[in-house]
């Protein structure tokens, strides 16, 4: 590690330095009130804007484009105008930046009367989903090269979150003496427990790290690939009979990791919200092979919520169509995972400089892959990034707030709070404060041990 | 009832004439292949068309201006065109007369690149409820008078579906020994019971009719009002001290009832599905009067379904927004309410003849009461029929069934299989021919009995 240190060193703090650049005239040209009060002035660092002139240009003009948007994930103090940065859910409004670079192709117009009813296909087994964006799933899982989608049925939810619901319900015995163990590899997906044990079901029951299951019985295991909140491309884990596997594939998308080889499981999950951004339509997708599965799950689906927005459908499906057309011929933009793919390259490689630069933390390493969509092979670059506050800290998430970095720690993934997530999909300025802020947090922290954050240690 | 029956048999029996009519016409107009086999041509009928004209004008445009919808309720059978009327569900189909006619105003515009984020306002209670939709739930209540919005916090939901788990899992402590009892009177919406046990909760659990719940400790009692299925306006009926009650007041508005004053309760649940008629968009609200409890329904949501579409919300805001503005500048087709109220009356009107015609049947009566605003009296004119087959005949739903009319026995709901819930909410076709049926059934079920259908004893 020392030596990998040495190596890339040079390189890492150059990058660093133009995204504390590109940060720093961010601030002063979207936060007019922003006091520029750490030392370095825009004037003295703007020679060495050339390499991110592109992106700054492509962040104003995004800018000039944004309408009033809500406040997400971020909100500026009141004592100084120190922004706390909010990465603790994985909100993706990174992807902003290429729809509005997009236009109007992907602009959804639905009349007054149109989809009034509960039914989008009263015959279908899917009885609520939309034909057009079931046509539309195929064509992009066949155009992505990720998921076979022959002979699987298509069940659409509010949200993988949902389907992940509709699935447990799906596999679990009704007549059974005891609730269905559910586990996944630690550290694993930190809702996955809190849905799953939330009403008590006594259908099935949270029963923690695959890796130490050893109950005798039937079981489900979650695979989930690659894995949220890690990011390593994962496989079933249990080495028993009667496990039932379910892949979460939120994430096996080629801007994310390097697409191996279509994936072809019994029951694959899916949601635009990590595929194309769109978190705010509540839209997932799973393909399930045994009909009988699909049809318990449909069922869950209408007890639960009668069925899935027609609206968020219709919208998801031409979504989809821009993304399919922009792979078939892209533009100078690129295609959505060109253009994202691009922006987790950068993003990483900054993240990789701050946390060099820190000297406090650690993150996974990736082994490069071949990408089958983008014809390269590349390293995983995944949508969180899961740090390692180095010893003696022991609580890295409360460390991080106090620098007004807001995580998920650990803990809520079923291992040690020395570990937190972070989300890589806020908007360019969050970004680009962050780590800066990471980059910087040594020679901060000094002072805050000893002063204000004796936890720490 | 027979005096009931000698008055008015004369006037019903005329207007059950003119349905008649209008359904061979409808028939004829839009079912080129369909053969008028029933003996009374056009022709013969046309005299009687006058006062049908208007609605038969509108029915024409109607369909002139809808595209190809999916099949929802109804399908053709192939043994030689006897359509299938499904009635099961209360998909609210009726009101795409209204919103077709309603033009351009109600069309929702969603640019790719918005809403994409999960939160709607990350600062407020309710995170993912769209502010311009919670402006006009308020300022619809105001307008109509049916609900106290003051000192309350709105939870929007998928559906008010999910808003009554939600309320289940705010008002069940996760610590109690057993599960919460949820009752309800009978005949109590069918889908309560399956909803709350789905799972198997720990938390709660359906306890029945609440007319007859004497079980000691605290309870939730549902009051639906009007009820669904019956229609009738309800209060709570269990009379001890521990309940905790959630009005579901998804059908009170001036077109189904009197609006006698505006509900002040302490939880109240509504729905577009059948307000407005959008069952596509799954779109519901709570009014909540209490902080904690409104905190953990939004706590629900998040698990369940990470906040609720963005663009189901937006389209509703907009909808709300041009119901409110036609109640308060009415053109020729009147408001919403005027629309759908007259639309209701109609329709009572021609299924009590029908009924009557038939003499196998009865209906719920209604006492009218005055509506704060629709400024005049009226009876109540629910969105479902709840109907009671005469003795000897015992299952209603497969009565109606072979005759090709599919509706929900009342045993979903509680009660006897003598009663059955027909939604009276489908499209004008649907429901004519529906009512043309019930009234010749009487002549058919002589022959039906004897030969095809011994069941029915």
């Amino acid at each position: 590690m020392a030596m990998l240190f040495n190596i890339f060193s040079l390189k890492n703090l150059l990058v660093l330095s133009l995204a504390l650049n590109l940060s720093l005239v961010l601030r002063v040209l979207y936060e007019k009130d922003f006091e520029v009060n750490n030392g370095r002035s825009v004037d003295t660092q703007k020679d060495a804007l050339t390499t991110t002139d592109r992106v700054l240009s492509e962040a104003r003009a995004t800018q000039r484009a944004r309408p009033s948007m809500p406040s997400s994930s971020s909100t500026v103090d009141s004592d100084g105008g120190d922004t706390i940065i909010n990465l603790d859910h994985g909100d993706p409004t990174m992807y902003e930046r290429f729809w509005q670079q997009a236009g109007d192709k992907s602009t959804i117009v639905i009349p007054g009367w149109q989809s009034m009813s509960y039914f989008s296909d009263a015959g279908s087994l899917c009885w609520f989903l939309e034909p057009e964006f079931a046509k539309e799933i195929i064509r992009l899982h066949k155009t992505v090269g990720n998921a076979v989608t022959e002979d699987r049925y298509i069940v659409v939810g509010t949200g993988s979150t949902q389907l992940y619901q509709a699935v447990l319900y799906a596999l679990s015995p009704q007549d059974a003496v005891e609730p269905l163990s559910v586990v996944s590899a630690a550290p694993y997906y930190s809702s996955y427990p809190l849905i799953t044990d939330c009403l008590k079901s006594g259908l099935y029951k949270w029963a923690g790290d695959a890796r130490s299951f050893n109950k005798e019985g039937p079981f489900i295991e979650l695979v989930t690939s690659p894995n949220n909140p890690d990011g390593y491309v994962r496989q079933s884990v249990v080495n028993k009979s009667g496990g039932i596997l379910v892949h979460d594939l939120a994430y096996y998308w080629p801007q994310y990791t390097p697409i191996a080889s279509a994936a072809n499981h019994d029951i694959m999950l899916f949601t635009v919200s990590k595929s194309t951004g769109h978190a705010g339509m509540r839209i997932g997708w799973a393909l399930v092979k045994d009909e009988e599965v699909a049809k318990k799950m449909v069922k869950f689906v209408e007890l639960n919520t009668i069925g899935v927005s027609k609206d968020s459908q219709l919208r998801a499906a031409k979504v989809l169509q821009v993304v399919i057309h922009s792979c078939q011929y892209p533009t100078s933009l690129g295609s959505l995972f060109d253009f994202s793919a691009h922006l987790m390259e950068e993003r990483w490689k900054l993240l990789r400089a701050a946390v060099r630069q820190s000297g406090l933390f650690t993150l996974p390493e990736f082994s490069p892959g071949s990408c089958s969509f983008l014809n390269r092979s590349f390293a995983p670059q995944p949508a969180f990034a899961w740090l390692k506050c180095q010893e003696p800290m022991e609580d890295c998430e409360g460390f991080l707030r106090s620098n007004n970095i807001i995580t998920r720690s650990g803990k809520h993934f079923g291992v040690s709070p020395q570990y937190v997530r972070i989300s890589m999909l806020d908007r360019d300025e969050n970004f680009y404060i962050f780590v800066e802020r990471l980059s910087t947090i040594h020679q901060r922290q000094s002072v805050q041990v000893d002063e204000t954050y004796g936890g720490i240690e």
